[in-house]
């Protein structure tokens, strides 16, 4: 959608000469941190930047999209991670792994992370916008694991349940990770947060390769046991394997 | 939010004399499938439904509210029902039957729905605004999950999957059915979809109580077997039990 010169340009602007694509957004930030959202028109933004209005417009389509300037290049870049495949991976390990891109971005520049959280937080108009990006993330990752399955009915169903749950467990991870005010391991946080995900619905973590074909596992449960223990013991079998 | 009187009235217009509000909501629609959602004003639907434009606003906040007539009351219908609390129900069963309350609002009047579906499709407004009810929806799933679980850092992320898996699941079976015009068999649909779901996170199915107490099922499984298969064999074992 954004196809403005310049998104791809590295995020840290300590290391390079700050394009005026960050120079907007840096007035903007300032100008939000100072005076509030909605009392910040694009006008101060332009005036504080030193740029005319048509600049402006020329990077972002309005005042809610300079909040997020990342994420349709974000959104690129995950689909294109998509596109590349490698096709004997497991799709629910892929589609982890493009959730990751989303996280590093966010960790790129903790300090800018968090004045956007919490700005979104106060503005429910930035609220409905970030739902909005969050759907298209959820959206190419459910694109992806249907295109990777037989294309039948089920397969459309659990797409959409894995690509939520993957969603939902890397949302869990940053928000917990903004709200500490990006301190602690958000990368951490993020692989245990998706490693829920990839146990629930991934294939079982890769065993050894048999050296009998008719290796066998064998599982003792007492009746009424919860799901969670069986599921335990079966890995731990696994592991000992 | 949505406090207007008559909000918890009949959806079913054929059997009671219409509200008010209903006559609101049929005029905007009238209008909305002839003009456009967009060339649309309050004010051509006061018009027609020969009310003031104040008695629109008693009702709906905005143009948006009055597409969503019924969401406010369903969120409400949900939050009660969550907080009756069958205590020793399984949690996972519980926000399923809560989210079948979406459902049963939606194939109430299907004719309605359809033509919802498809002016929320055309109209970015409107889908931002439904995705934020979805949020709602979601967050109360979650928030009932966590109270039913000890509330530990584990127990969130847990919760944020779940919910958001029912809600992707019932979301899933509720699409293809309005795109079918809402014909076939809506709650089928749906049970199947949150089926899914529950067998993926829900304690197994309901065991006779074992006679005795050390009752045991093994599971012989080949080494890699995916983990469905496996899941499938203990199922299989518990039902034979």
């Amino acid at each position: 959608m954004n196809e403005a010169p310049g998104r791809h340009e590295p995020a840290d602007a300590t290391t390079v000469k700050p394009s005026m694509r960050d120079a907007l957004v840096g007035a903007a930030f300032q100008l939000f941190l100072e005076r509030g959202y909605e009392e910040t028109t694009v006008d101060d933004i332009v005036a504080l930047a030193s740029v005319g209005r048509r600049s402006f417009f020329r990077y972002f389509p309005s005042k809610e999209d300079v909040v997020f300037p990342d994420h349709e290049r974000c959104l690129a870049d995950m689909t294109a991670f998509l596109a590349e495949e490698a096709g004997a991976e497991d799709p629910v390990r892929r589609v982890c792994d493009a959730a990751r891109l989303v996280l590093r971005m966010y960790a790129e520049n903790p300090t800018f992370s968090v004045q956007r959280y919490r700005l979104t937080k106060k503005v429910p108009g930035l609220r409905a916008y970030e739902l909005s990006v969050v759907w298209r993330y959820e959206r190419a990752l459910a694109e992806y694991l249907r295109g990777r399955s037989a294309g039948a009915r089920a397969d459309t169903l659990s797409a959409d349940v894995v690509a939520a749950a993957v969603v939902a467990a890397h949302n869990n991870a940053l928000r917990s990770w903004l709200r500490s005010d990006g301190t602690g391991d958000a990368e951490a946080a993020v692989d245990r947060a998706l490693g829920y995900v990839q146990n629930t619905f991934g294939p079982l973590p890769a065993a050894p390769v048999p050296t009998e074909p008719e290796d066998v596992v064998v599982v003792v449960s007492r009746r009424g046991a919860p799901m969670w223990r069986v599921v335990q013991e079966i890995e731990s079998a696994f592991a000992r394997g």
